[in-house]
């Protein structure tokens, strides 16, 4: 496993390997369970596998933690070289931003809610850092968790609207045994934060079962049952509990058999956690492959 | 010369070429002595030349001549073929944009004059399609004309801040033997139209030759002067004329011996031309290479 932290560098290392397939893992670093099976998800179908580690400053807002986002380069290095993933893309902002820069790529409609609407300019960040990856890199197929859905659903229609070469994978979230959804941000919460923010797991796939018992015929009744749920615990402050079709993320009145997404942001103190489920007959269904 | 009007099908055919530089030439279609000149410099410095001949609606704003833009593709494939380029695209719509596209690539800073100014949402236009075709193509030197010069200096600036693997050439402006910068559009000329045009260059290389005798020091000096010039016109109607620092485009007070680029935007009936020069000491020296 080879770190390389320039573009040129990179591009120097991958351009005996374009007949092969490459894969790309992008991360902000300090890697968990979630991040590492995208890695050997990608090391099973790729030929050569680039993680990038890079916090990216442009879908942080104010106020948000860019500063205190956690970093560890050195364990991240250790737990790459174990997936067996080929570079680690350690880049600084002067090499992915040598002067302050003018494009973004937007992504409308898809951003108007979740966290597109408590994070504003979030996701024009994250759409601009994966487009100058994809051009660094130059994949055949890049991974994403299904954590970050709506991340997902915009680099997808992203990739397809500007017709990128590659094709976007979506990788099921990872869990905590007590089904707290893996999350660099999660070494923030104290003891009892983290105790009580298992309550996002728990009241999204309880209602998931409610709903396939037929328990919730509008989404404004699941939304209701969730955050009900969720202020039960003391700690908990919601940002968002919204129901939505999927993955379209547009308002949805009735259920009905359609294929929706719960979503939640709750914050625990200085902590924002986000967890989603869908809900589908039958889940494989509309789950975008 | 091979006709490609799909996405997929290009990619096929240019696959087993990729080993070579592959060079790409944007265009409107209804092909003259620009695109032309442009098509023959990439067919000298490139392996295998795309032609792309695609009317973008999405660089239009209502109330434009997209409906009547100049079409003529039998004509632009013979002239195409005669250059020795290997591939003309031909998407139609429906091949860009299978769905209403939510993704939008945007240079801000560099679009807020000239003609961002006057026609609000075209290089948000251009800046997409010629992303979509970037990433269609795959070149490795894309070719673009001097008359369009902010198109020049944007689509530079956006392969550079999202580190597309490709160099932008930007190739001198073509002009008939009057000095009217050639254009697609020209033929919407009446013939007084046609002959008042060439207010724009004679304008232009006139204010240069003064500006190097030391006539302007302040920009609006050299405003002033071409702005009387065009006035003179009677058919002449002016939407802008600016003089600003170049690349940068923007304001500047006293020219000095710095770079700045005069631009013009005159319509002439229904038809809105543009033109542009650059002032500088060694104007090889500024001219962004």
């Amino acid at each position: 496993m080879e770190i390389v932290k320039t573009i040129e560098g990179l591009r120097r290392k991958l351009y005996p390997r374009r007949s092969g397939r490459i894969g790309l893992v992008p991360t902000m670093g300090y890697l968990h369970e979630g991040h590492l099976s995208l890695i050997r998800q990608a090391v099973q179908e790729c030929d050569t596998v680039v993680v990038s580690v890079f916090v990216n400053p442009l879908q942080f807002g104010p106020g948000e933690d860019f500063d205190r986002y956690p970093r560890d380069p050195e364990r991240d290095a250790e737990q790459v070289k174990e997936t067996g993933a080929e570079f680690l893309f350690a880049p600084d902002a002067q090499e992915m931003y040598p002067r302050s820069p003018l494009t973004r790529v937007t992504v409308s409609g898809l951003t108007d809610s979740l966290c597109g609407m408590s994070r504003p300019g979030h996701f024009d960040g994250v759409a601009t850092v994966v487009t100058q990856l994809f051009h660094i890199v130059g994949p055949d197929r890049a991974y994403f968790g299904q954590k970050d859905a709506q991340q997902a659903v915009v680099i997808r229609r992203m990739a397809e609207d500007l017709h990128f070469p590659l094709r976007v994978i979506v990788c099921p979230t990872v869990r905590e045994k007590d089904g707290l959804a893996m999350s660099s941000r999660n070494i923030y919460l104290s003891p009892e934060e983290r105790k009580q923010a298992t309550v996002l797991y728990r009241s999204l796939s309880e209602a998931a079962e409610r709903k396939s018992r037929g328990d919730f015929n509008r989404a404004s009744e699941a939304v209701r049952w969730i955050e009900d749920q969720i202020r039960a615990q003391p700690l908990a402050e919601i940002d968002y509990v919204e129901v939505l079709s999927y993955p379209e993320l547009e308002p949805v009145e009735e259920i009905g058999d359609r294929c929706v997404i719960a979503a939640v942001a709750v914050r625990f103190g200085q902590t924002r956690l986000i967890d989603n489920m869908i809900f589908s007959e039958e889940e494989t269904e509309c789950f975008v492959p």
